[in-house]
């Protein structure tokens, strides 16, 4: 539950693929709380940018501020600083703000040109970025024709283009060599650059102090993964990692032929800056940022015309099952009462019990129940066993052993109640089960052969709970003025009792408190949540017919 | 994986917790794709609002343009439009881009005021935002003072204070007397008016066109879940959805004592236009949002100093299977032997697989293997046995049986082999089995009772790949140039031949696409996963003991 803070300084893409929808997209589904400073208003698309409005410097500052003053942030990003004003207002906001050292984790990516070729950044801005910004950053994130622009500043001529992984290198070293002080680490993104396995293979061969994470290839011991598929001259996207301490790394990937790259950039520092708020190391958080972003760009849903946006909820599903809260307790259970309230009020409700509570039910009916229930019981005792068996713990084991125990108790009051009907031990054990009997304990038989603990869990939730609801029902209903309840003389008054008591109730509540338990330690899929309410659906109709076989003795 | 794409237009909350930024947290966490038109830049945190920036209307409606001319929307959302020149350049984009009627649905938050008092919008916009944007929505959500403040509008005096239901239900019927031709449907929300349980039966019963929407609340038969709390004296947040067609609803919850409201209206809205993207009716997306509100504040991390924001992140967790995709089509393979490197290697790299690759195994070693071999193939053929009577559909009861008689195939050729070293089929019965063999058969057959299909499947697959990936590593080491593996005149080459040849691959193919299709199907909770891969990591030990039990031999 505990959610890292994370603040992105950066332009508004209003289409939502880039900028700080972009980033807030990421902080929300890598479990993040983002905050965001405006620097500027982008008009712009999948096809392009139209037009630009910057927000005042100043005003920038206050948002920054606004934010600083209120909210502790885990790490910071900046994306497009728009000109050197804005630039300079940030770097003097960021100071002040935490003097020097005191900074959290900080990703700059040094936005100069869009995907679509817009100029983002003016060129007096880069000598700030580059002096006063870059010292504060914990990773500085260019990709090649900004690293080449970073490199040519305040030089004569144009920096060589970099081209190969060895070109890479050197501009990482060329980065720390030419920029003092400079960041504390550089990626630099090779997602216009070509290779393939084997210029990764050639130049950490040539330069073995060079790591090579295959997070998106196929590593050691991996040939039944490759079979069949031919990886040598696949093209791959590699990014370099250099740190200012030498330590560099090579993240190799598959490219990905998509069109699908608006807001790419953003999303990889975004996500990466999420990863060092939630503590991981500059390595760790890189790997997990761009394994986030290639699997954005993988599964893109189309949208616009033309360069679209990456899919930022890939890695997100959906909780079915609330957390317990205050105002609801019991989340699981309430939903299955309350998405199955057809069939849960025609058991709980039914003819058999509201005739036991008006005192009106047949004799005979209700010896026929008690002799079927005697034999349910056997299941439901059974089916507790292969639970006992499933379970992994010592309390596990013993809750279940201990239900046994209690069914076992039950069955003596059952055979106590026959025998006031006159019914012996042996004419009860020698009762014939009946269809809607063995259709019940079948089931909860082929449920525990075929489940797990939770799944059988479930098959024998609707028995204790149904019989706790009817108790209650009929207890509420009996305290209403004139009720069609009849308690008084009733002669089924001590099985309304027994159920609506505070020994069974308790059973229920424990009943709930584990299924809930359940729930919150293992949420279930929407496949295995139908699976669940499957169960119960199907437990709650064999609850109902089992009154209404009691029913037709009548 | 199909997305909705919604468009809010309103302000920016730098501080994270309203405005577009709310609105887009709750798009991404509800599975639509946000992008956002910027009204206005404000610089507030949780404490207040500290300044505001208006962006210009013709920005506004460069934004709005950018957005439409390139992805269609299947919700729009307004909130803060700041004042009168923006909100006519809004309704006139709006008319412009959709022409009469073919809007899609539309949510109007008629922002006014902010929580923290701060007035969000000039008094001259209201008149344009009631006659003219109104006309174009779906779905106006005001609370009580932004009611009072819209139902005064152009009358002599102040409306009523809005107090009680019956005034809400009053207010509703005088927005469709009063404002013409005005919105759809107006939810009324109650966060600042009291109620009880006993103001919402009284004001049902009252007016019976009322339906009575107790999402948040016990509803019938829930008898259980009320034991124990009281609920009668509980103050309730009650909102009212009354639409054009005279459809009333009340929407009652707990109250929840919270000062984690930053940003409520701004999420409510956002979420509803969500639902109705998604093609809800307007009903069922207020439940939804109303719930989704709910539980946001109940579930507020702290942030910041004062009115702290909602928790967006309380419907989503994180998908620990990536799906399959092009560029990895076996990603829970991978993620399994990824994870857990150093057991996959001393199972697959063992050196009883070098000594025999290189032929110079222990003959005793291998026959002792081959006899263990052969009894733990009895435990495998069982589990397969085991797995059919777990399986719910033919084809998967076919698949179950169909290995097993793979398996009963595989058998005789050990037996061939056993007689080739001149061990009879009754000796090789009679062998005793084997303290590894007991151990790894007892795993299975364990898992097998305690668990469900899929991970009892779990427990099958490192023997199935491992022994797939042996043979293709032996293969592979045997083609390099001057291999240490020596294949010809290798006396176990037949072996190697059946585990590297395609009869033997097609069957790790199909295993490893069971498995991912079982991941697909019903992604695991990280307990889940973690229970699965903790099988996977045992299997890999007792695969690895196997091995070691049978060099032992030598």
């Amino acid at each position: 539950m505990q959610q890292r803070a994370v603040l992105t300084i950066a332009g508004s893409d209003c289409s939502g693929g880039a900028g700080i929808q972009a980033d807030l997209k990421t902080f929300t589904a890598n479990g993040c709380y983002g905050a965001s400073a405006i620097t500027a208003l982008v008009a712009e698309n999948t096809v392009g940018v139209q037009d630009i409005f910057p927000s005042p410097p100043l005003f920038v500052v206050r948002q920054i501020l606004s934010v600083l003053e209120d909210i502790e942030m885990d790490a910071l990003k900046t994306g497009m600083l728009f000109d050197a004003e804005i630039t300079k207002a940030v770097v003097h906001t960021l100071k002040k703000q935490y003097g020097s050292g005191n900074i959290p984790p900080f990703v700059c990516d040094p936005v100069c040109v869009s995907t679509s070729g817009h100029s983002l950044l003016n060129p007096d801005a880069i000598d700030v970025m580059i002096k006063e910004l870059f010292p504060l950053a914990t990773l500085i994130t260019p990709n090649k024709s900004e690293a080449e622009l970073l490199l040519a500043h305040g030089r004569p001529g144009a920096y060589p283009c970099i081209s190969t992984l060895e070109d890479m290198y050197q501009a990482c070293k060329d980065f720390f060599t030419q920029i003092i002080p400079g960041p504390q680490a550089i990626l630099l993104k090779g997602g216009h650059i070509t290779a393939t396995l084997e210029d990764v293979d050639r130049v950490s061969s040539a330069y073995p102090e060079i790591s090579v994470v295959r997070d998106g290839l196929f590593g050691e011991n991996m040939e039944i993964l490759k079979i069949g598929r031919d990886i040598s001259g696949v093209e791959l996207v590699v990014d370099m990692l250099y740190e200012r301490s030498g330590a560099v790394a090579i993240l190799a990937r598959p490219r990905i032929k998509s069109t699908s790259t608006h807001g790419t950039g953003c999303t990889l520092s975004a996500a990466i800056a999420c990863g060092l708020a939630q503590g991981l190391s500059l390595l760790e958080a890189t790997k997990a940022g761009a394994s986030y972003t290639h699997m954005g760009i993988e599964n893109a849903v189309p949208f616009g015309k033309g360069h679209g946006p990456l899919n930022h909820l890939h890695s997100i599903s959906k909780i079915l099952i609330p957390r317990p809260s205050p105002s609801n307790p019991h989340p699981f259970t309430k939903l299955l009462i309350q998405e199955n309230p057809g069939i849960w009020k025609d058991y709980v409700e039914h003819d058999f019990v509201k005739q036991l509570a008006q005192g009106i039910l047949a004799r005979e009916s209700f010896v026929h129940f008690v002799k079927q229930d005697y034999l349910y019981l056997k299941y439901y005792a059974r089916a507790y066993g292969l639970l006992a068996a499933k379970s992994t713990t010592f309390p596990a084991i013993r809750s279940a052993a201990t239900t046994i125990l209690s069914i076992l108790h039950e069955i003596g009051t059952h055979t106590e109640f026959c025998s006031r009907f006159g019914i012996t031990a042996d004419e009860l054990e020698a009762t014939e089960e009946s269809a809607a009997t063995m259709a019940y304990g079948g089931y909860l038989l082929d449920i525990g052969l075929q489940g797990d603990a939770i799944k059988l869990l479930m098959s024998l939730l609707a028995c204790l709970l149904g019989y706790g609801e009817v108790g209650l029902w009929i207890m509420k209903e009996a305290a209403k003025p004139d009720s069609w309840v009849k308690l008084e003389g009733n002669p089924y008054l001590h099985w309304i009792e027994d159920y609506s008591g505070i020994e069974y109730q308790k059973a229920v509540k424990a009943g709930m408190e584990t299924i809930e338990a359940c729930a919150v330690a293992d949420p279930p899929s929407s496949t295995r949540y139908e699976d669940w309410c499957e169960v119960w659906r199907k437990c709650t109709k064999l609850e109902k017919s089992f009154w209404d076989m009691a029913l037709e003795r009548s």
